[in-house]
């Protein structure tokens, strides 16, 4: 069993905050700072360029890429992190569509995020040969599922309502119809369990700042299904990913299977935050972390749904159906949410009017849920959130 | 005057070592370790995702950008750091190929650096629609250069050898052809006098981590001309390079000028080492880093040659056509470098045959420059080098 009061003592949480968008950034891992200085000092300080044999810093991207493959389910050796998730994105697309050359639609739907969707439009508008994006709503997406589709591109976890899609009976009913998956866990990874292998999933990306704690600006993940390791031949072919980066030969070689994934230089002082990150990680059983997300969020649910009329639910209310956040529609949202924040209650909002709240079982236990709730009742009973400078909206939130 | 000794003083370098590679990983800014704890404790740790507007994460890329873009000579605005080297060469690339879509030569040299060549190559294998890349000897691009090149993309020092390109002349040279071209600066930022604006250069892009000394991992930087700005329509089109990131719409539209060059999530704790770095630079004034550098490279060849009769220079001898970087050719020139670190004198090695050495006014003087050439004549002239364990190669040195 996963013990949720060890795990949240190895945060630090600043005083009088109660922190609901860890799914948006989680907070820092106590032991991330020493070893950031480690990364910072001892090793690029002292080592300078040896440490990326004695540190061990190229060989990072691979590890950490298997420590995170094991919470996600996928055949060790077959996870890398690098870069951002949008470039993951773009990689698991490109590899995709590769494999499909005679298909030109990539189905995705409007809940995916933005950004997925950006990454698709700007490769077809760049380099696309009647390649079409097409998105629908997401519960129509099994049935737009046919033949004449190449990739099917989706975000397992809703961004804004947390709503799940079935990962493994969609990816089988794309296979059976020879199309190919490229699954976004953002809000996954961490969140809920997931199992690459069982669901045969084929592409796979995903972030390391959310859930998995590992700070702003983490790297991103790839994973990709060991069937196609060695057909997949890379749009993002960097020396990183060469077969003999430092024989300097003027051709690219695929390295081999996930190596062949990587691109340019990792980012080492990140990669320092995300082993700290993960290291907690070690010790948790997602299994045990998704009963408590499911405890975590019926009790919001039910709580709100009693003490602020007002608020009306925008995530699925099976919990079988949604990740691990909860998002509530109110016409003044973003004015909502500024008051929260002031009040020490730290969600975010999401165009156009979703408040949302992440639960992370490793920080956030029902003491916070209730002490979020009767906050969260208390500006909207008395209507705090109606003061201009709550309602003056910033770049980010 | 730029005050060398003062800015010796600035960096962590470790007792008993002579430092000749910065040019691959410049050493710790004493005041980068303090400025990454305070990201990681202070913003981070206490902001959480406030960060993004408190401690003004959001804005960071084109800050630094700018701080960047003013040493190379680029216009305000138009300079923004972002993700790797590698995916810098990409987007340039693909940018400049979209402006020329009749002409399908992207024309290189065999001085380039390799992942510069193998990301031309799977742009190529991915999405080439008869594309081809020639790559032709450094004195032969010149002669190449005619109406059916679409982009000429350069290293501008190259990364063996130190050979300078003109980058100005070769940028009139293709302009008069209707060529764009792709400058890679990796081993000028920092190390030499460059002037975008008066070159006319297209597309720039550069990495941080050699002379300007952000660490490893540190991310690139990407520098648009003025005049296309608004012309480029960016293949990896990710939401923070979208108009209105956070409005979080459906369909792409391109951020002002080289705001449509960010991607993805910036890298924030590499980011506040990249400042910690570049606040150096505010004092450095780059015609003096310039005439220091060819003082050493002078001193130092002169020495060498005096000193070590085995060793052939692989460097242009003109100092007017090298940048800050002195190799020499050895038989056993991974065994002669190995020898060399373990007596505290770091340089590297690469293939074939080539020690290379950087020299990085910042830091390293006359002194340091003496001391090494003693040691490798000891080396050479004793066969320190012939040892078995200096013979192993590691996989990245």
């Amino acid at each position: 069993m996963t013990d949720f009061a060890a795990t949240k003592a190895l945060f630090h949480l600043p005083e009088g905050v109660i922190y609901l968008d860890g799914n948006s950034l989680g907070p820092l891992p106590k032991a991330a700072a020493s070893r950031v200085a480690q990364a910072v000092e001892a090793e690029w300080g002292e080592m300078l360029i040896t440490g990326w044999n004695k540190a061990g810093w190229m060989a990072q991207p691979g590890v950490l890429g298997d420590r995170i493959g094991r919470l996600i389910g996928a055949a060790p050796g077959h996870t890398v992190i690098g870069d951002t998730l949008s470039i993951k994105v773009y990689q698991a697309l490109a590899s995709a569509l590769a494999l499909r050359p005679g298909r030109k639609l990539i189905l995705s739907d409007t809940g995916n995020f933005p950004s997925d969707l950006y990454m698709a439009e700007g490769l077809i508008a760049a380099f696309g040969q009647g390649h079409v994006l097409k998105t629908v709503a997401p519960e129509a997406v099994a049935d737009q599922i046919d033949d004449s589709v190449a990739v099917l591109m989706l975000t397992e976890v809703d961004y804004r309502t947390g709503r799940l899609h079935n990962m493994a009976a969609l990816t089988a009913q794309a296979h059976a119809a020879g199309v190919l998956t490229v699954w976004d866990l953002a809000h996954s990874a961490g969140a809920i369990e997931v199992d690459l292998t069982a669901a045969q999933a084929d592409f796979v990306v995903g972030c390391t700042y959310k859930y998995l704690n590992a700070g702003p600006g983490a790297p991103a993940f790839i994973s990709v299904a060991p069937r196609h390791a060695e057909a997949v031949r890379p749009a993002l072919s960097g020396w990183l990913g060469h077969e003999a980066p430092f024989a300097f030969e003027p051709q690219y070689r695929p390295g081999r299977g996930i190596e062949r994934m990587r691109v340019g230089t990792p980012p080492v002082l990140q990669m320092a935050a995300l082993e700290a990150a993960l290291d907690i990680w070690e010790h948790v059983d997602m299994a045990a972390v998704r009963a408590r997300s499911i405890e975590l969020t019926e009790l919001f649910i039910a709580e709100v749904e009693t003490a602020c009329p007002s608020l009306t639910l925008n995530s699925p209310r099976d919990s079988a159906r949604r990740g691990s956040q909860v998002a509530w529609r109110h016409p003044e949202g973003y004015a909502v949410m500024q008051a929260l924040i002031a009040r020490g209650v730290i969600g975010d909002f999401r165009a156009p009017d979703n408040l949302r709240f992440g639960f992370t079982p490793l920080y956030i236990g029902t003491e916070e849920v209730r002490a979020a709730v009767a906050i969260l009742a208390d500006i909207l009973d008395n209507r705090l959130w109606d003061r201009p400078e709550y309602k003056a909206r910033a770049a980010v939130t």
